[in-house]
């Protein structure tokens, strides 16, 4: 039997090859290294820890299908969705045999060579499934065999996992419209594990998503109330935010492709939301309308507390084909520029002195860090700032980010980090990603003489779990 | 008593770790260190220089009051503007009692932490004032005590720190129709500091300043022109140039949202210009004069020989409520995405080939540093790329700069360095960082094997001094 | 006789300092420093290879008078194209006097201090050419004496350099109209160097492209098909693909201002043709002709297999002056910000899962490396990034496209080098100076963790030579 090479995870990994760097990097990391997580935003399935017994499934169901960062890689270099078990939306049948979607990933797994998701697999796969080998071609099934019999011991149930990545508390995204069953589940169990919901109004809001009249049904149905105009619309959503809220909800969430925003005078709003009813809303409507609710939610926000977020940039579903035989989030979303200066304008002249708002933003467009961003989370009380998201939760798009947010918001306007993701098995690798490429930059700082280690060790533990608990209001 | 944390400022700061890179930049450095500063541009209040008994009056005149890059800081985390004694504009009474609006900053200093005004403040309060201890809370009043003490004796009155720090000359920023009575002042003084007036005609030219009618008045009264028309306006805008240059000035500044620039027919800048007077100018007038100007300015550079800086992309007073209160300058311009290559290309085409206009750019968008900047300077005789500018006047600001800028325009289509600051005291904190940043860029080529220790001892002195003074013709 | 100095080309430069990065980045830097280079796509003139006895002429010649990116710069300093002996399309006399030319030159060489062009002309005249000096005003005509003379002797004929420079395939770039007689002199001889020419149809694909009508005519004439409608376009088109790739081309090449993308029906492509036969097309009519040809071309290449390539952000001949006097490639086109996400969606949609296409971008614009171009590479099954283009084929600008690029996209959605080049004598310099960089930022990840020995040695040998071959089909 030939010997297969081994995963290679250095113990001072991400930091920089300076030796002195390299040391206060080390013993800054050290210092946040087992602290709690702090996941205050992220897409993980609440079912998963609402049942004791919930399983992963197989080793494809728990990283591969689930995961468009590790499918759409592989898509890129011409296999086929169908052979990855990805289900399809018209019912034409996929692979079936998990063994073999296991063997097409392992047969490409160089693709992920110095990219984030190969770090994350590496981390997760020896750290939590104390697998040595490097996934290859030829490692595939024995690899395979390991994490399937793991994967059927209680101790990798989801809520042992949770447990033994020392979870503090994970925050969930959920439709408006969800009646949140299983947090309800997680909170009538003994279990002691704090799991909140994050409100998220984007598929009532979006006039012209595919389902916006079912939802809208559906909101009455939930909230009670007859969702017949734009008041009740309004009431309707106020209600449950204090359903969400009494649920535990600390936070919103808003996902949008431009930051535009503009207050609609009631009577505009509705007959824009009458025109959306009777499916007759244009696309100027809808993008109206979304910038209108950006404010009305920032108002809401106000008034309830919760603490908003505005994930901008992401142009949803580019590929059509995919779209039609798959749905969404398969992994083509492609970013496009972003404006935040001018757009945000009117809901920061209207809330963004008002300190009782807490407006956490996410950018896919990195040019906005420097250039809109940190000069407005370094103006305006309301405004701070979220960590490099998605394409950008990476040891490069930390360190830009770092690099260009910092020395004008500086940190305090910043909100930690967020994981953001749906491969629960990834969480720990992305948490200790970010605190070690953190611990870096602030060595970094440190031996540029720029920060004195007194500051420097105060600002790690800011940057690796205080920020995040203070600015989502989770302590 | 405690002892209480020291300023962190070491000799090689700002240096990159590695100890051969760190060493070429030191001896790089120390080159230039001790060089005369050249503040070719900037916002000093020449009346701090035209009395040799002026004061800087308390510790909080000094540092916090007139220097927004201190205040919109502690504005972003909650401070009201009002407990910083920032003098309102409708007269609603401020914090008067300066020992508190001390304590308040130094209850926040650790908001500073990383950046460049943090590191500017340091090297200011230690080297100018010999405080050993970093400001806090605890350390605040004593602090306070010391730096009050000093600003009453003759050492640190502006005169005497203009000295102090080295400064060979020093360029103002003054409307178009400033009577310069304090340039003049001191031109007629036995002092033999140099400090000429920047010719800045934004207030005459932006038809829908809210002043600009009474601008055009005090333009008339000034250049003693009756300026009723557009060719009355050109004509008392050269009236101007003429006396400014009499008065030493070497350059224009022209501050720009945009960089459109639009040649119009004599007729039609009339009739705009009259509307203007008739307070009947709509934005699309506004710009399309604004842009018309900007190359009217760049015809009479041609003309009378002065330097012609164009500052772009700066939305000016985005918070509503901060400007009616505060008025400018509060901390709330954030930038906007810019356009050189298309907006340029009228005055480019008219006089960029005449070498005897050197026109300067400036740009708070980094992303067109290397896109649209460099490749313009790299090939239009007439055109500079100035400094890193505002929110990138830093560290990693600097670095950017030198990284996306130089390898396409090279050094020799660059500007040097210009401080930009109203803020006396950073002046020297601000030349010397540049100083350090730009000695370890050209170490980082030296230890890279791009350049030779020749050129780079040749290159130190450019960017550190000679660029500066020959670009603006300050030799 | 004074010592002059010398070329500073050490052995390691490029790499970081960090000993322990350096020491491993030269181990790979080793390992593809001698391979064949592979130079998928250039502008060499396949007139100096077709002849067996074809010279370079003089220095001038060779480094200064066909280089744009050596005018420039010269240019951008006050020294006229005329001094330089750039041709004058009006036939106004320029400088003949080549060594003249060279004075010049030399006189100004401390304009390339840190610039790539400094570089590669080092590099080039060192290793090539045996001159161990540096240029200078002083060293000038020794120099060019030493250059003289070797151009005379037949080791320094164009077909003795291409073996030297170990080029494995050279790849040229080619008018749509162009019968390839040079290329066929190379098949023809017993030459061995393979020399491919590349497709370019822009000049009858760009309504308003001054010779379009003309350029239409050649394309009948060359094509044997009467180009009197759109139909015949078309044909004509596919008939000189199918020739050109009888004449061993494997690639198309087109350039565009945009990447917009649009299917006209054959009835609006017919009259917006004819509308440009007539000379009556507008820009708008051109700006959607180009976007429908290349969607063309993307089916055409499904079809005939030739891999398309996409430049795409230049504005050409940004100086009216120059390009009236002097034609177009003289320095003065400049980059404009571009989008790819929304603009290249129909293309994608109708093509971009068809894995027998393979389509490579470049881009101007490096905000779009990360916020567009990696995520559509890491998706879309037929698109790759082409290297760092231009003003960005430099060590910051590969580094910024390593860091950028790769960890969304991953290195085998990218393309490995092209040159892009008409200077012959920087071809060499320029891949080394790739496989330098990309050396160093293999090395970087070793060092950083991120990579173990095993994929950095196969990365290497990918970036540095297979994946040009291979996405090129070259092998």
């Amino acid at each position: 039997m030939t010997a297969h090479s081994k995963w290679h995870l250095p113990e001072d990994r991400y930091f920089d090859p300076d030796p002195a760097q390299r040391r206060i990097a080390m013993e800054l990391y050290k210092s946040v290294a087992d602290l709690p997580i702090i996941s205050p935003h992220g897409h993980v399935d609440p079912r998963l820890l609402a049942d004791e017994h919930a399983s992963f499934g197989t080793p494809a169901d728990l990283l591969i299908i689930p995961d468009h960062y590790v499918f759409r890689m592989l898509y890129s270099q011409g296999v086929r969705l169908e052979e990855l078990g990805i289900p399809r939306t018209d019912g034409v049948p996929v692979e079936k045999e998990h063994r073999k979607i296991w063997q097409v990933f392992a047969d490409h797994y160089t693709l992920f060579r110095g990219t984030p998701t190969g770090a994350w697999l590496a981390h997760g796969l020896r750290d939590v499934f104390g697998i040595e080998e490097k996934v290859t071609g030829q490692t595939a099934q024995r690899i395979y065999d390991e994490i399937e019999a793991k994967l059927k011991s209680p101790e990798f149930r989801p809520r042992a996992l949770f447990k033994r990545f020392n979870i503090e508390v994970l925050c969930t995204t959920d439709a408006a419209t969800d009646r949140l069953t299983h947090h309800q589940a997680i909170l009538h169990s003994r279990w002691d594990g704090t799991v909140r919901p994050t409100f998220r109004p984007d598929a009532v809001t979006h006039l012209l998503h595919p389902a916006w009249p079912e939802n809208i049904e559906k909101l009455s149905e939930v909230s009670g109330i007859v969702v017949d105009g734009y008041p009740k619309f309004i009431k309707a959503l106020e209600e449950r935010r204090a359903f969400f809220k009494s649920m535990g909800a600390r936070a919103t969430d808003h996902a949008v492709e431009s930051a535009y925003t503009e207050a609609l005078i009631p009577a505009e709003a509705e007959s824009i939301f009458q025109r959306g009813l009777q499916r007759k809303a244009n696309a100027e409507d809808a993008h109206r309308f979304t910038a209108h609710m950006v404010m009305e939610n920032a108002r809401m926000s106000i008034e309830d507390g919760l603490v908003m977020q505005l994930h901008v940039g992401a142009l949803r579903d580019h590929n059509d084909l995919i779209y039609r035989c798959f749905g969404t989030d398969k992994g083509a979303d492609i970013p496009v520029a972003s404006e935040f200066t001018r757009n945000l304008r009117p809901l920061l002249n209207r809330y963004g002195m008002d300190s009782r708002l807490t407006l956490i933003l996410f950018t896919l467009d990195e040019s906005t860090y420097a250039r809109e961003l940190a000069p407005l989370a370094g103006h305006y009380p309301a405004v701070k700032l979220g960590p490099p998201w998605w394409f950008h939760d990476s040891i490069n798009g930390m360190n830009r980010y770092f690099d260009r947010v910092m020395e004008t918001a500086g940190i305090y306007n910043t909100a930690g980090f967020n994981d953001d993701t749906r491969a629960f098995l990834s969480i720990p690798a992305r948490h200790d990603l970010w605190r070690r490429t953190a611990a870096n930059w602030v060595a970094g700082l440190v031996v540029r003489g720029v920060l004195d280690t007194e500051d420097a060790r105060e600002m790690i533990l800011d940057l690796g779990y205080r920020l995040a608990r203070k600015v989502y209001n989770l302590g």
